[in-house]
This record gives C-alpha cells, structure tokens and sequence, in this order.
C-alpha cells in the first residue's frame, strides 16, 4: 500500500486482453488506481482497450510505463516473460513492485531470477485462477476476479511489504489471495487446469480429422459443448502454457493415460463392476465438488 | 398417428427418469397423448413420477403395461432392453409399436431381433440426442427435447407407418427426427458423446486417486467445471453405453490415444510451432461449431 492509501496509484499493465484489462478494470471499479498505463506488442490492441477505458494511457517505451509506477502486472503469454522483464530492468525503481498472472510459476520465478538479478526480491510471482475462452480488450470485465482464488508463490527474498502490496491489489480486486510453493502450484494446475485443455483440444481434433468429421460435429451434442468449451482458448497462449510447464504436465498426462489403459482394459474385458466403481468414484468426487477457483 | 389423430393416445414407458419422463411430459405439453402408464423396476421411482404428473398410471406386469398400448418407449438403462424386450413380446399386439431411447443402437437392434423375432418389424430402433447430469422422474422437463436431434436407425422390416409415428411422436415433443444406419450412429455417437464421457470420468478419478487431491480440487476452476460436469453423470448408465457400445468406443479410444501421444510428443521435445497449429485446428473448429444436438 502506497502513500496515497490505495494498493497502486499507477499501475503498468503489459498485456492488455481478458487478464490484464479486467485486473485495470476491477481495480477502477474498487477507486484502488488512480492511472493505468497499458504496453503491449500490438499498437491496434491498446487503442482498443483506451477507447473502451480499459486503460487511461499508452505507454510506447518500458522506460515510460515504469515511470513512477507503483505496480507492474505482467499479462502478456507467459513466453514473454523473460523478454519482459529483461525489458523494464534498466527501469525498475525501488518503489516499484512487479508481479504476473501467468499460469506457470516455476518458469516465471526462473525467468525473474535471470532477467531481475539483485532487484528479483520485487518481483511477487501470481497466478489469478480464472479466464475464459475470450480473449482481447473487449473480452475485460471487473467482476472477473470476484470471489475467485488469486495464487502467489513468494520468493524468499520478497519483503512481506510487497507481498501485501499484491495481495491487497487482487482482494481490491474481489480475488481471494493464497499462498504455496511455485513447484506445488505446477502441479497442481497442470492436473486441474493445463491437462484438461490438452485433452479437450486432442478431442476436438481427433474428431476433425475423422473422414465424417462433418457429420460427427452435426449430432454433438450439450455434453461436447462443455466438454470442449476451453478448447476454444487462444492457441498461442496455451502453447506458451504448455512448453512452459512441460515437466509438470508431461507426469499428469503420464498419470492420464495410465488411468485411460485401465479403463479400457475394463472396456474390452467387459468389466461392468469395475467400470461401474470408476464411473461411481468420479461421480461422487464430481458431484460433491464446488468450484473453488 | 392412430385412429384418435393423436400419435399415441395411450403410451408405456418403461423407466420413467429425465429421458422417459420428459418424453412423458413433452407429449402431455403436445396434447399428443390420453394416458402415460409407466414401468419400472422400482416402485418407489415409478410413485414418484405417479406424484409429479409425469405418468398417470402405474402398471406393475407387462401384460398390464401394454393392454391397448400405441406405443412403448424404452428409456431404461440400455442393458436392460433385452430383457424389457423379452418381457412384452407375449403381449404384443399389432396395433403396438415399439421404440427406445438408448445411446446404443447396433445392440439394440440385435436385442430386438433375438427377442421379438418375426416382430421385430413393431421396434424402431431411436436416440434422442439430449439429457444432462441429473436423472430420475424429478429431472424430467417438457422442453429437454425442444429443438434436439432425434436419430432413428430404421430397420428394413419397419414399416413406413410406424416410422411416421414414432417421428410424429418425436416432433410432437420437439424435437428434429433423422435417420442413419445403426453402425454410423454408434460411430458418431462414440466419437461425440461415450468418449468424452470416458475421458471427463478418467480426469476426476485420476485427480480423486492423487495423494494431494484435496489441495487440486479446491484449486480447479471454471475450465474443470464444464469439462468435468459430463463425470456426474449416472455411473449405471454410462457402464452400459460403454459395455453396449464396446466396439465403436475402443476404436475411438485408440485413435485419441494416439492424437494425445502426438501432442505429448510435441511438448516433449518443445515444438511450440506444432503445437500452436494443433491448437488452432482445435480451437477453429469449435469456435465454428455451434450445438446441433
């Protein structure tokens, strides 16, 4: 918390798509900003996201986003990171903290740590659990963020001051703030989040490349619908999701296919009670489950 | 369309649930039914949907259930349509046509033939394509078929009469009637709807087996919601779409199973430019796709 009594009175935002613009827009929402600076590699997208008020300036130069900036929030796909940070280096203030909403921390916390060097300490690593499968300026809401779970995997050297200064940002933002290990957040995510994208992108591209693929697509029904709801997200970013937390998802997708060879096993034995217990453990985690996120 | 000019003035439905329920109750919103009589193998089920206006009738024998019967839809777990099948054939007047709603049709048609025989022409063999998580006779909904897809797999010995009314039946309910052969059905079916049922049950029983499963589902958000809400579905009925589709369904496993090992292998060794055009087949075809179902 700044001076003025706010979390960030000016906030640099790189990445000005469903993330970054609904984290400038919960803040607006909550009086926490007084001005937000957007940065970005396409010129067309920020003059889109000023003109929906998503930010209240265009910053050309890292020299000039950092200028005076409380709060730096990296939103941009994840490879970026590095490029990023190497970027507003030469900038970075004392008062400056900067943090990220990326999916994968292993990578970001890496990243930091070569890019930041002795400054790494204001770097505050976070990943904001919630989305959608828009994407763009247009796609920014403030309510993005409400009563869904914001988590930061703090570095040793991050004095307790900036991580207060991020986790007041994200409560600003109606996000509930939590906290663990960067390793333990890799998993953790690639079992909830990056391999149910993996699977549900092969499903639909298995059935694009069938011979009827038309006629396949013409009888799913709402079952795919939901199914493959998020394998409408943005290719790029999910790449860059991939690649970047490609050890934690290799173990899950490993885990996924041994589960898969039971079940088919079950299949072609024509196991009914084994099948019919699977089916009934999953049932109930699923139908006791609450979305937490 | 019988002699009262309404589809089927008096209509039996074994198994009164969300699929033979809302047939039940879209035929009463029609005015396209005089008396719903249902069967079922549990009383307590069957007093229930006696109590909600979805039946008017219980009938506890075959011979009962189908006295002056136009029409019989079986809309039991699919397992049970040999038996059920078995059950009325004694009882089966000329007058009476039969048809089911099973997720399953090159089983059904083989069931039909071994227990009907020289009847065998009265089964037209349907799926309508909807339901959804919840089951039994409290889930049934006037609307669950408005604008869905029906498929009917005619039998050549099916008379183009009982084709019409079993379609006039379907129409009067909502929904889009089309026609295919039995093999294509439980094709298109595996593909579209039994295989992410298989794949959405395998992801919550992976994570429910993790040592930390608690820690991944309160950490799983919107993306795992809609692609895991097919896993509580009924584990009775969907251990019978796999056994009953057993053929289909391992065929189509295979074939995930290898476009998932093609996408492990792209992020094994890092090809982000494979990956991204995987993604982006995925993502083009279903921000393309709109439900038909």
């Amino acid at each position: 918390v700044t001076a003025t009594g706010i979390p960030a009175a000016r906030v640099a935002i790189f990445g000005v798509g469903l993330i970054g613009g609904s984290f400038a827009l919960a803040l607006k929402r909550a009086g926490a900003v007084q001005e937000v600076i957007g940065v970005g590699r396409r010129r067309e997208t920020l003059e889109r996201a000023l003109t929906l008020g998503v930010i209240d300036r265009i910053a050309v130069t890292p020299a000039e986003a950092l200028d005076g900036c409380d709060l730096v929030l990296l939103a941009a796909p994840v490879a970026q990171t590095p490029v990023i940070l190497t970027s507003i280096k030469p900038y970075l203030q004392d008062g400056t903290t900067v943090t990220d909403a990326g999916s994968t921390k292993c990578d970001a916390v890496a990243a930091a740590r070569m890019a930041l060097g002795e400054r790494v300490g204001q770097f505050v690593p976070g990943h904001p659990i919630a989305g959608g499968e828009l994407h763009g300026p247009e796609a920014a809401k403030a309510d993005l963020y409400d009563q869904r779970n914001v988590i930061l995997t703090p570095l040793p050297e991050n004095e307790p001051a900036r991580l207060m200064q991020v986790q007041a940002a994200w409560e600003a933002c109606g996000a509930r703030v939590r906290s663990m290990p960067a390793p333990q957040h890799d998993t953790v995510l690639a079992s909830v989040s990056h391999l149910p994208h993996m699977l549900a992108y092969a499903l639909v591209a298995q059935i694009a490349e069938a011979d009827d693929a038309a006629l396949r697509f013409d009888f799913a029904g709402a079952g795919f619908r939901d199914f493959t709801r998020i394998a409408a997200s943005s290719p790029e970013m999910w790449r860059d999701i991939a690649l970047s937390n490609r050890d934690a998802l290799l173990v899950e997708m490993d885990a996924y296919r041994s589960m898969l060879e039971r079940m088919r096993a079950m299949i072609e034995r024509s196991d009914g009670a084994a099948l019919e217990a699977l089916f009934a453990l999953a049932s109930k985690k699923r139908m006791n489950w609450t979305p937490g996120g």
